[in-house]
C-alpha cells in the first residue's frame, strides 16, 4: 500500500481542543506544516467567525469540513424548529469559513429541552431526521453548502446519531437528492461487512457522495464510550485498507484526523499530539 | 401490547453471577417461580456437569439455551483446533443438560495464546468463524445439539465478535444449512435499522432460525462497554415492540433476561434481582 499524499493530512480541532483554543490550533497546523482543518463550531464561536476565517486563510489552510450541524430529532416541533434554525447558521458559518460541506450528527432519540430522551421510537427518530435533513437541504442547497451525513457507531444510536451505518445513509441521500453526501469516520464504521461496498456505492453516485474521510483507532480495550478514541496504528483499524477502498471509489479529498481521548492525548502537549499526528498518517494509515 | 406470558421467563445465571454460585442460582430460580435457565460454562464446570443437570431437572426447571461456544478465530492452526475441540465439549455439555441449544460468541480478530489481538484481517476472521462454525456443525447436527449464532454489538466486533448484525448471522445459516440458528439479544441488535425484516427473514426459514431471545435495557448514559447492561424498563429499548416482532416471526420460546451490570445488579441482593426481573419482565418487556 503506498504511504498517503502528505499534502492530503488535516485536523479535526477536537483533537487538541482540550489544550489550545482555535487560533493556537490554526498556528499549530501551520507550524507542522498540516494543511487542512476542520474546526468545531464552539471554538469558531469563541474566536469569532471573521476572525476564524481570517486567520485560516492567512494561515495557508483549507477546510477540510465543518462540524457540525444536526441533532434533528426533538419531542415538540418548537425544538425541532429551533434546530433547524441553528442548522441554518451553521450553514451560513461555514459559507462564511469556505467549508467544503457541513458534516451532519444527526441525532439520536428525541430529547426534551432538558436533554433527557424522551422517547423509545427509533423509526420515529429516523423520520425526524430525514425531514430535518430534507427541510435543511432547501436552505443548504441553493447556498451552494453540501451537507455531509456521518453515520456514527451503533453505540452512539441513542443518544447522538441514529445512523449509523453506511448503507442508512445512501439511503438518504437516494431519498433526498444532490447537495446531500457522506463523511465517512473509519472509528463509527470500520467493523461493517458492507463497508466496502457502501463506500463504492457512494463513490458511484453522480456526483459522489465522498465528501469527508475521518480517521483515528480503535483501541482494544475501549474503557469509554465517548473520549478513548485511539491514534492511528495503536489500535485494530486497517486503515490503509479503508483508505484504498475510499480511493478506488474515486475519493481524492483529505485525510482528517479526529481523536477524542481525554485520558492520553488530550493530556499531552499539543505538539507532540501534531507531531505523531503527521508520522501516523503517513506509516498507518 | 399484551403482558409476556411469565412462564416464558429465563434467567440467564450471568445476572446474578457476582452473589451466587449456579447451585444458589437454581434454588433461587425456583424460589422465585422462574422457570428458564440458560447458565454459563465455566459455573456448570464448578458445580459438576452431572449434578448440575440433575439440580435443574430437580428443581423443574428448562434451560432456554447454553452459554457458551466460539471464539473460533486464532493465529495459529493449532489453536483453532484447540477451540473447536473446546466447542465439542460445550455440545456434549449442552446434551447432557438438555439445552435447546448451544450459543454461540463467535470471536473477533484473531488472537494470540495469550489473547493478544494479531491481525487486522476482519474478512479473514469472518472466514474463521464461518469455517469454524461449519466444523462444528458436523458434530453438533448429527448430535441433535442446534448451534445459535449471536450477533454481538458492533462495540464488541474487534475482540469478542465479529458477527455484528442479524443480516450477517442470517447469511452464515444460508450459507451453513440445517442446524445453525441465531440467538437475537435486543441489547446488541436493538438498533439494527434492518432489525425487524431480518427477523421476519429467520422466523420465515424452516425450521425457524430464532432459537432464543435475550432481553436487557440500553443505558443512557452506558459508562462501561461491557458490564453497564440495565434492567428492562431502565433504558431506551421498546423491547414491547421488538417482542412483538419475535412473535410475529413465530418465536415462542422463552425470554432469557442476561444483564452484565457490575456496580449495579451485581452489587444487589439477588434475591431483590430475582424479584425485580419478574416484575420487570411484565412490565417494561
Amino acid at each position: 500500500m503506498a504511504e498517503p499524499d502528505s499534502a492530503l493530512l488535516s485536523l479535526n480541532t477536537a483533537t487538541v481542543r482540550a489544550q489550545w483554543d482555535l487560533p493556537s490550533i490554526i498556528d499549530g497546523c501551520a507550524r507542522h506544516n498540516i494543511r487542512g482543518i476542520s474546526p468545531w463550531r464552539d471554538q469558531v464561536a469563541r474566536a469569532g467567525l471573521k476572525q476564524s476565517a481570517s486567520r485560516i486563510r492567512d494561515a495557508g489552510l483549507v477546510l477540510s469540513g465543518y462540524c457540525r450541524g444536526g441533532m434533528f430529532p426533538a419531542v415538540d416541533r418548537e425544538s425541532r424548529r429551533a434546530a433547524l434554525d441553528d442548522n441554518k447558521r451553521a450553514v451560513d458559518e461555514a459559507l462564511t469559513l469556505g467549508a467544503p460541506c457541513l458534516v451532519l450528527v444527526v441525532g439520536g432519540l428525541p430529547k426534551d429541552r432538558d436533554g433527557i430522551i424522551r422517547s423509545k421510537d427509533m423509526h420515529g427518530a429516523r423520520e425526524m431526521v430525514r425531514d430535518g435533513i430534507g427541510d435543511l437541504l432547501e436552505y443548504a442547497r441553493p447556498a451552494g453548502m453540501p451537507l455531509a451525513i456521518e453515520p456514527l457507531h451503533p453505540m452512539y444510536a441513542a443518544d447522538r446519531a441514529c445512523v449509523n451505518t453506511m448503507a442508512h445513509a445512501n439511503a438518504l441521500c437516494d431519498e433526498l437528492g444532490t447537495g446531500l453526501g457522506i463523511a465517512v469516520d473509519a472509528y463509527h464504521v470500520w467493523w461493517d461487512p458492507d463497508l466496502q461496498q457502501q463506500i463504492e456505492r457512494a463513490g458511484n453516485a453522480s456526483p459522489s457522495r465522498l465528501l469527508a474521510y475521518h480517521i483515528c483507532d480503535w483501541l482494544v480495550p475501549t474503557t469509554d464510550l465517548l473520549n478513548d478514541r485511539g491514534m492511528m496504528g495503536d489500535g485494530v483499524i486497517d486503515l490503509p485498507l479503508i483508505r484504498s477502498w475510499m480511493e478506488a471509489a474515486g475519493y481524492r479529498g483529505m485525510h482528517e484526523v479526529e481523536i477524542f481521548s481525554a485520558d492520553n492525548w488530550w493530556k499531552r502537549d499539543p505538539d507532540d499530539v501534531l507531531m505523531t499526528v503527521r508520522v501516523r498518517h503517513r506509516d498507518a494509515s
